[in-house]
């Protein structure tokens, strides 16, 4: 962990604390990320893939910090990083990943030439579902003189990208291994309609059919000769069917890394919550007023988070509930008027994500000191 | 306009584009605005205000840009400004706001003691709700020589900050008006629950039940020989509202200048959506993936706005809806198969401010080109 160690910047603006800091003097509201629980994440994944012969290729689209992708890579053995954006792809390699898949489809021309470059300088690994985007791919890597390794990523139950799994995979797969300047390394296959479905068996369900749709492809493609190294797919959701499929074997989980509310509400087997990782991000945040004897104000409001996914939940409380989010307000019921103004509580974000995604730094604790402060660095890469 | 010309960035990780590039160049996913519709909004509102004898003191927690803010402040005749954090009171300062609000409370002592040391360098105002707080920023004003304009807000029906109105709120004027290095400007009276009532009667009905409550509270308030410079509040939804109420003279409405679609959803006396402002405020964004002929996917998802007011609405097409947002991506059903890849489309957000909040460039345009880059400047401003 101490490895990474940016030059400590300057509390201020936008920076909510230095190391050494006491946890309660931390800036609010601010991202604060518990190293220990982070780190028994990371080590469990670890350990998962390790059990199951499966390779981890962490997705930074969770966290877009070069500092955790690198701990990932490192700590946790990730094989890679999954990125979404070519910016947040340059970004990545900039602070030190050297191999890195844009697990989307890269469509516009200049961000092609970016991508195509950026494979000069690191491992570039892209998804494509259209004939005419593997053309420009091909045009961009050949002008470079660089490799784009392409996934075909076929659709299999998300209803987003991705071509039809079986022979318009296939036709794909053909045309990039005959495509000057691009490598066929495989395909897509995530999943991404099911990592919220509750009930453990819908989710064992939608994995079973889409390794289905796998096997399918792969059998054509073996049919016509082609390699296929990677079997892409798996989120937080459900890399544990992915991960004992026999079938896929690169694992792109994010969220695990630091758990959500939303992830934390599907089921177990047996109907219960899913403990395979903890809470390790919080929104660290405080009350602002509490003129009412009931009802907190804090001030973490709809610019600190993304409530698409539902609310927050007060860490450890079960006296007092977050009820509503306002821009820059955050309201908390408070019936027995437990809080005072000025208190400090730590949020478990509904969608960690999008939550991130509007921060500019991470600052990590254990023990009740910061430890760390990691840069968001690829906040804002939305090119 | 053209006084507000920064150096022209490098377009790159996160610069969508650079002045003279013509619209369907510019990057994606990115905000742009249309400066025709932005200036005829701002010009609606400063007519407006001249001809009801109001002041307009715009919120810049919609777009956190310095440049805008000056714009409203010249062209558009605003007193001053409103913001919700001392940071961004800060970065406002810093670009050239000489006149801020900050329309919340602040509670840290840290962030009170740069609240104090800002006002040795602009006028600065704050909300105030609670007697110790009075206590914490007299001290700190003091303790700087300078001098913190204070406004009592009450809750006037949005159940979020502020105490009672009446002899409560006169109480907490009176702490004001005797603490050294503090002024008691007046009283912050803004109904946020009003904004987004879609009943034009009801919002009318709930601005004037906040009316009352101003009222009664200034009588009292006269009755103690205090006196009442500001009385503050209204948004976009109901400004017609206060605007013409004869008791608030300073108007706080921020979203007017670019509105967003859940405003739109507001209703006037006739039933009609309200058409007081233009969209002028857009997320350019493009057909990234287009396999099934009756779905098209978009680049612009949960990272580049908020949709807790909804989702965004495709701009000037009835032919195709914009139907889911995930992390990255859009989904639009073209059931008409009228999109192609590649295609760029200008999304209305639901909601504006947490949309801006998500991103670093203002892309102005006109006439089909590239005017202006403004930097979103209090972007990540949360403490």
């Amino acid at each position: 962990m101490n490895t990474v160690d940016p030059a400590a910047p300057t509390v201020g603006l936008t920076v909510p604390a230095k190391v050494g800091d006491r946890l309660e003097d931390v800036g609010t509201p601010a991202l604060i990320v518990d190293l220990d629980a982070f780190e028994r994440n990371i080590d469990r994944m670890r350990a998962f893939c390790a059990a199951h012969g499966v390779r981890h290729r962490a997705h930074a689209k969770t966290h877009k910090s070069a500092d955790i992708a690198l701990i990932q890579m490192t700590r946790g053995g990730a094989c890679g990083i999954c990125c979404q954006k070519v910016s947040e792809a340059e970004a990545l390699v900039a602070g030190g990943v050297t191999d890195v898949l844009v697990s989307n489809q890269v469509i516009d021309r200049a961000k092609i030439d970016r991508l195509a470059a950026l494979a000069g300088r690191a491992r570039v690994l892209v998804c494509v579902d259209d004939a005419g985007n593997v053309d420009d791919l091909s045009a961009a890597a050949c002008r470079h003189g660089s490799m784009l390794e392409c996934l075909v990523e076929i659709d299999v139950g998300a209803g987003r990208c991705g071509v039809a799994a079986g022979a318009p995979a296939v036709a794909l797969a053909k045309r990039i291994a005959a495509a000057s300047g691009l490598k066929f390394s495989g395909l897509q296959a995530y999943h991404g309609g099911a990592q919220h479905l509750r009930e453990h068996a819908k989710r064992r369900a939608a994995i079973a059919a889409a390794t289905g749709q796998v096997e399918t492809t792969l059998a054509l493609l073996k049919g016509d000769g082609l390699d296929c190294p990677i079997v892409g797919g798996a989120g937080t959701g459900t890399y544990r069917f992915e991960g004992t499929s026999g079938v896929y074997n690169e694992l792109q989980a994010g969220s695990y890394v630091f758990m959500d509310a939303d992830y934390q509400r599907d089921l177990d087997e047996h109907g219960h919550p899913v403990t395979d990782f903890e809470n390790a991000l919080f929104i660290w945040t405080q009350v602002m007023s509490h003129v009412r004897p009931d009802r907190a104000v804090c001030d973490a409001g709809l610019k600190v988070q993304s409530v698409d996914s539902g609310l927050p939940v007060v860490f450890g409380r079960s006296d007092v509930v977050y009820v509503k989010a306002t821009d820059e307000h955050g309201v908390i019921d408070d019936p027995h008027g437990a809080l005072r103004l000025g208190d400090k509580l730590k949020l478990v974000p509904g969608h960690c994500d999008p939550t991130c995604n509007v921060h500019d730094w991470y600052v990590g604790v254990r023990a009740g000191r910061v430890e760390v402060l990691w840069p968001v660095t690829a906040r804002g890469m939305l090119l």
